[in-house]
Formats: C-alpha cells, structure tokens, sequence
C-alpha cells in the first residue's frame, strides 16, 4: 500500500507561496461556516516517526482561526486515564460541535504499537480495530466529521529524518524511543497497513500523504481538509436529518402486547422483622464488599431506571446507607448542560465513569435515550434506534475493563404508582416529588412498557445484565436488589 | 475550645421521629428556593476520626433531593492532580450555582494532618490558613455560602468508636490509619483549634457539634443547614448585589493621563536578516528549553494580552512553532459556556491549568475581568476591584507549585492599529480578524489605558511578572517575547 505513494512529490518554494494564501482563506471560511453548524471535526494525525506530525498541527495551527480549534496530543497515560477505559482518554478531550479538534495522537496509537512489538495477538488486533470502526461510525452517524492523515516516509528518509532530529531533543528517552521505532520500521509499516486497510470506511476514510517535501505535505493536508469540511457541510444543509439505515436485529417482542414485565410477579413481599433483619445482613455484606472491591482496583457501575415512583430513590439510599461514602458518587441525570448538548449524547455519562475501586450509582442513566426520548418523540427513530448498539458498545468497554455493571429496572403497577402518587401529595416532604409530568408520563404507560421491553431484549448482555424488579413492595424490592448487588460482586470479585 | 461542647447532648427516638419530618421538608423547600438562585452552596464535612462524618454525608443524602446535590469525597491524590496547585482538586470539583455540593474532605484536611504529623511549619501552617480564608472569602464574595461542620468525640469516645467499627472494613490499610489518628488526638486537637480559630471567619463560620449522638449530630446538621441556607437566601434577596466594602490599596496611577504604556519606546525595530536570525536562535532555544522543562517536570503558563491587532496572534505562533506540539496548548479565551457561568470567573481558568512538564498559552486570559468587563461594564466595579486580590493569588499559587508564569502585553500606537485594521479589511484570509467590535473597542482606548495600567500596577509580582512589549514592530515584538520566555525558563530551571 505504502510504495504506491513513495513518488517523490514535491512542492517549489515559488508554487507554494502562491497556494498556501487561498489555503488559507478557505481554511478560515469554512471555519466559520462549521461555526454555525452541529458538525464536530475531529482531524487525526498519524503516521510514522518523523514525518512531521508535530509540524502539520502547528502549522493547522498558523492557518486557521485558534478561537475554533483544540489541539489534544496523546501522549502519556495518567493514572486518572489508566483506571478507566481505554477510550475515555479521547472522549473526555472531543471536540464540541461547530469546533475543529486535532488529535496529535489517536485510538490507533497503542493499538498498532502493541501490536507491532508483539504484545497483543492477531484477535486482539483485529477486534481493537473492529471497536474503532464501531466508535468512528457512531461518532459520525452524530454528525461527526472525522479527517484521517496518515504521514508517510520510507525507510531510507525516516532513518535520515531522525538522524537530523537527534540533535532537537534534550530528552534522550525520546531519541530512544525514536530510534527504537525506526529499527521496527517492518513491522510498523505490516501493521500499520492492515490498521488501515481495516478502518478505511466510507464515512470516514484515510488520508494517505507523502510526507518527504514538508511544502507538498503541508498544502495537502490544507486541501483536503476544505474538501472534506465543505462536502460534509454541503451534505449537511442538503438533509439537515439524512434517513440512516437501520441496521439492527429484527426484534419480535417490541410490538407484542405481552412484555417482559408481564410476566413479573408484583405480589411478592415481605414481611417488616424479615426486612429488617435482611436488610442488616445484605447492607454489611454490601460495605464488605465494597471494601474489598477498592482494594482490588474493581470499579461497579450501577443503573438504576424505572417507573415514576417505583421507589428508585429509597432503593438507592439503602444502598449509599451501606457503603462508605468515600467509596461511591451517586449521580442523578437531570438536563444536560449546553457542554453536554455539543457532545454525543453518551459523552455525559462517560464524564463520570468511576475511577478504579469506585462505585457510581446512576439516578436514571443514558437509558433515557431509548426511554424517556423515545416516547416523548425527543430523539428521531434512527437516533434512539441506533443507541441499542451504541449503548451495548459503551457498556462492554466498562465491561472489559473490570468493571462490575448492574443494572435494575424497578418494576410497579399502574395501581400502585397511581397508589403513590397520591400519597406523595399528601406527605410534605415528598411533594417536590410529584409533578404534572408524572401524571403525563402516566398516560404514556403503554408506550413506555413497550419501550422497556425493547431496551431489555436488547441490551442485557452477559457483561451488563438487567434486572427487573418486582417493586409493588418497596421492602422486596430493596432487599431484592441488594441480594442482586451482593451477589454480582461476590462473583466478579472472586475471579479478580 | 473542644471541652465546651463535650456537654453529652442526646436526642431520644422519639424526639428524633418527631422532628425529622420537618427537616427534610424545609431542607426540600429550601433546595428549590435554591434552584432559583445564583448561589452555590458547599458543606464541609471535617472533624475527628470516627465522629461519623460518612453517616452525616449519608443522611443529608437521603434527606435531600439528590438531583440538586452532589457529593465529592477527597481522598487519595490523583496524579493529575498531585501535578497541579494544591487547590486544583476542589476547583474542578466545586458545585455550581443553584446547588449543594457536600466535601468530604477539604482544603482543610492536608493542612492539618500534616501540620499535626509535625511535617510543617508553624509558618507553613499559619499561610496555608490564611490561604484558605482567602480563598473562602473569594468564593463567599462570588455569591457562595460555606457551611462549615465539625464534628468532635472525646478522647475516649473516639477510642471506644474506633474499636467498635473496627471489624467494618476488610481493609488494613485503613485501620492501621484510623489507629494512626487516634494515638495523635491530642496533637489533632490542638491543631484542628488553631485551624478552626484562624478560620472561623463572619462570612463562613465554623459549626462544632458534638458528635457522640447520632441523633443530636443530624438533627443538628439539619437544622444548620436550613437557617445557614434560609439567612443567605433572604440576604440573597434583599439586595442582589450587596456593596462589598473595597479593601485594595491605593493606586495612585489609576487616574493618571500618563499611564506606564506611555514609557514605551514604540520605535524599536528589527532589521529583516537580523529577525531572521534571531528567530531560528530563540526558537531553537526555546525548543530546548521546552524539553528540559518536562524532564524536570517544571510548566509553563504564559499569558497574551494586548490592543486588538497588536500581534498576539503570530507572536503565539512564533511560540508554538518552536515548541514540540506534544508539550503545549493555546487556549483561546472565548465567551464563557453555561456550566463556566455557572462558577467562578476563575474556575474556567483552573480547568486548563497545565500538568508538570507542560506549557500552556493563554490568548487573552482572566484579565478580562479588569480589561474588556471593566471598560465595558460587564462587571461590577466591586466585582472587578476585587479580582485584582484574586488574581494575584491565584498566580501565587501557581508559582508556589513551581509554575513558570509569565504574562505580555503587546502594546502598539493607536495609528498603528488603525493602520493594521485597515490592512485586515483588504487581505482575504484576515478579514475574519476584523469585526465591529474591533472599531467600538477603538473608541475606549484611554479608558482601556487607564485599565491596563491600573492591571499592570497591581498584578505585576514577583513570581509574575507583566512584560509590556512595543509591538509597532512585529519582529521586534516576536524576539523580545521569546528572549523574555528563554531567559525566564532558564533562570527557573537552573533553580530546579
């Protein structure tokens, strides 16, 4: 793949001078048009050692307006990075909408370094690249517009290139790890073109440039970028919500009358002395083991969702009552900030992954999407639809990363809510609990049962698995779910 | 001081069953009068070891709307913090307008420790309260209430509370801690005096609450906490912006005509080949200087101010094309987001405070606040009075961290601009650096000259100094920026 573009390109000092102003201008136009539009950019810079990386970003840098653009570099991980996934790195630093990022430094950095000293297999390889192209298509299918450079040198002109460095750095780690680089320039070069072969999507391709004539490479980068921002933006305008294929499972279950929660048996109680006493029992167990998971560095994620007054609250507490309260953070999703609004929708959530050895227990979660939104006609079809796959994706990156996700959904019947909020309007302090919101939601009962039954068939997986609750006895239900907690730590505990 | 409210208060169940209801109910009440306001509200949660601080942290959760309050627990430093000032941990983590954020640990916790541990000076100790009463003070005049808790046990109480949760946690390490405070109580408690005397400020006094009963330590906690909130809110109301008493010095030069800009040789000049030359010398300098900065993991902040068209911009550039794109970041000060507005004017600046070893640049900076918000009238004249205090510690604090600061403002004639401005309109790929507010600004030049001698007057200090550079000549202005920085980094990094 690579010889194809050893030509020697080259751009003259003269050409130059003449193009780079209307480069320019352009540049600085569709930056203000990008400005007006929801599209994030993301520009990846990669490539082999001494190509000249750091020299694109600073000259991005020189041409367009800084006012609109983030320049993140990759480097080191910190430890905050280290006890969360991999990705959260990159999503904590994504660039906003109407606003141009660069990534000096991507999602395939370690993977084909790994992979080219010898430290992951062939699958992990494989599946690594596959996560990308999963995590790109959902990033775009967002409106992302993501530009793939990948900066080229032979052999002979990166062994050239890094003997003219050499004398730059006052680090000699650095000129080590170059010189390490360069003396596996093979099998970065075997690597990196299956990297690429494998990534090089429709919706956001590769940018493949010579990088020997820093003045061709440089112009190149710039004309691309116009091309790829102005067509995106053209697109854009034309469909301002283009129809995406829905690719997914046909589901059988999401028009059918009887659900999932049909079958709960909301009869189920217990009794105040057996509550208590059980309650005791599961609530030391639970600070047990939430000691123990700290020390072994395994972090919980736990989900809580459910109908309006089905007790998610006072679940919650029994649980918080349990634990050290340096232990977990209990975060309760309420509208996002306009921070929030020019991310994906899961950046909010990735925001509070837990370090490792915490818990984070979600007061209603990124669930929403396919609850709440959907019912309430807040995201299109094609968004919610898409967010099963989307949401499976997120959790099974906490999930490979150790960390223990549950997740409960509280089930009640329309008697009992109806019950409850009665009562709410009668008790003082429970009042701020009621709205007129809860009574709409209450005539939507039909569509959301659908809806809860389509989010569990499709997205409790063997590494995040859903609950459902019986929750007409608040007493059950709060000993049901700490039984649950107990239990799944117990076991992902004893394999750490 | 502790002996006084070691008086064994109790609350019997019955008491407690019967007033709990009607906490919880103004605590809610109180939260959504809070909702409506502008104030952030911060409890902090300290006191001995075992007097229970994780159950008051508890129950103030279950009492309240957790929708409106989060919880931070400081414990272990992360690393990413651990390379930023001392403060940088709460600042990311402070609650926003409109809610409660409950800390578990504070800036008071490290202090005291250590002082108690005897790794500190008495002067050591005696600044970092003082720091702190600054720092409250700030937050209190940005509209914050600080609820201050500590909670006391005897001697004795302690010990028998720490034999009786000993067989709580699986962890050692933990107990061996707790063993650890407790056979240092009274070093502890005469420290935590001292503390809690310099800091028991009118603005936010100290609450000590014996802390034996559970039942009298919450039921107190509560009742606290809703006159604190209750007291704030009506004063909130009476007067909106109450007149803040302006404690600054002096400042003879602040209605002076002939400001310190005026003492600028604006005729200074730059030959074309010595430019050149220059240039590649202190770049190269520079770059050098970049990367033995990270080694010995010193950052670097430098701030850009300076009249519109003045030259930031490329200066900025001449910077950046020196350096290593991996080691810095521009941060473009643009208009503020809503979670930004949310906090202190500060907190957005506190964000994007660099890691050990790295540079970040400031094209404009939290000197709005006495630039363009004073001459505008964005703020308050008590609001931008009292940033000239704030700023200073806040670079202070900077600087005691080992961060190299340093801070230009790019001067140039009024024709000059007026020339430049003209120029902008003409050339294509400039005409985005020209607006109408440009023109308008132009219309306030003496004001403005009065406000940046003022500015340079008062925040010019030793560990950070103003840079005033004539900037008529471009390439003069660039070499004297990059002989200042060379010359900074090198005096600091020989001290390191």
């Amino acid at each position: 793949m690579f010889e194809a573009i050893e030509l020697g390109r080259k751009v003259s000092k003269q050409t130059y001078k003449e193009q780079e102003p209307e480069i320019r201008t352009q540049l600085l136009e569709i930056q203000g048009l990008l400005k007006e539009s929801e599209i994030p950019v993301f520009i990846i810079v990669s490539g082999v050692e001494g190509a000249g990386r750091g020299g694109v970003v600073n000259r991005l840098n020189e041409w367009m307006d800084t006012r609109g653009l983030q320049t993140h570099a990759f480097w080191d991980e910190s430890d905050e990075e280290r006890e969360r996934p991999h990705l959260w790195r990159f999503w904590r630093r994504l660039a906003p909408r109407g606003t141009i990022g660069i990534m000096f430094g991507s999602w395939y950095t370690h993977p084909i370094i790994d992979h080219a000293f010898g430290t992951t297999s062939e699958d992990d390889f494989d599946q690594e690249m596959a996560r990308i192209v999963e995590l790109e298509h959902m990033l775009t299918q967002d409106k992302a517009l993501i530009v793939k450079f990948w900066f080229h040198l032979s052999k002979k002109d990166q062994a050239r290139r890094i003997e003219e460095d050499s004398g730059k750095y006052d680090d000699s780690d650095i000129q080590s790890v170059k010189k390490k680089f360069a003396s596996h320039y093979n099998d970065f070069s075997r690597v990196s073109e299956v990297a690429i072969r494998m990534t090089d999507t429709g919706e956001s391709p590769w940018h493949l440039i010579e990088a020997t004539d820093e003045r061709y490479r440089d112009l190149s980068v710039g004309r691309i970028l116009i091309d790829s921002i102005k067509q995106r933006l053209s697109h854009h305008n034309a469909m301002c919500e283009p129809p995406k294929p829905i690719d997914t499972l046909p589901c059988e279950d999401a028009t059918a009358t009887v659900t999932i929660l049909d079958k709960i048996d909301l009869s189920r109680a217990l009794e105040r002395d057996d509550y208590k006493k059980q309650l005791k029992k599961y609530q030391s167990r639970l600070r047990e083991l939430c000691w123990r998971a700290r020390s072994l560095k395994r972090s919980s994620v736990v989900v809580f969702e459910g109908w309006d007054a089905a007790g998610k609250g006072s679940a919650i507490r029994r649980i918080t009552g349990a634990i050290d309260a340096r232990l977990y953070r209990t975060i309760s999703v309420a509208a996002p900030t306009d921070e929030e609004l020019a991310h994906h929708y899961l950046w909010r959530f990735w925001r509070h992954i837990p370090q490792a050895g915490y818990v984070t227990l979600y007061d209603r979660s990124w669930y929403g999407r396919v609850l709440v939104e959907r019912v309430e006609g807040f995201a299109h079809e094609h968004e919610w639809m898409r967010s099963y796959q989307e949401i499976n994706d997120f959790e099974e990156q906490l999930f490979r990363h150790g960390t223990i996700v549950n997740k409960f959904w509280i089930h009640i019947s329309e008697d009992e809510q109806l019950k409850r909020f009665k009562e709410r309007e009668k008790v003082a302090w429970k009042q701020y609990k009621i709205t007129d919101e809860d009574w709409r939601n209450r005539e939507q009962w039909g569509a959301y049962k659908e809806a809860v039954n389509e989010m569990v068939t499709r997205t409790s997986t063997e590494g995040s698995r859903w609950h459902i609750i019986a929750g007409n006895d608040k007493k059950f239900a709060r000993i049901e779910i700490l039984k649950i907690l107990c239990k799944s730590l117990e076991k992902s505990l004893e394999s750490t």
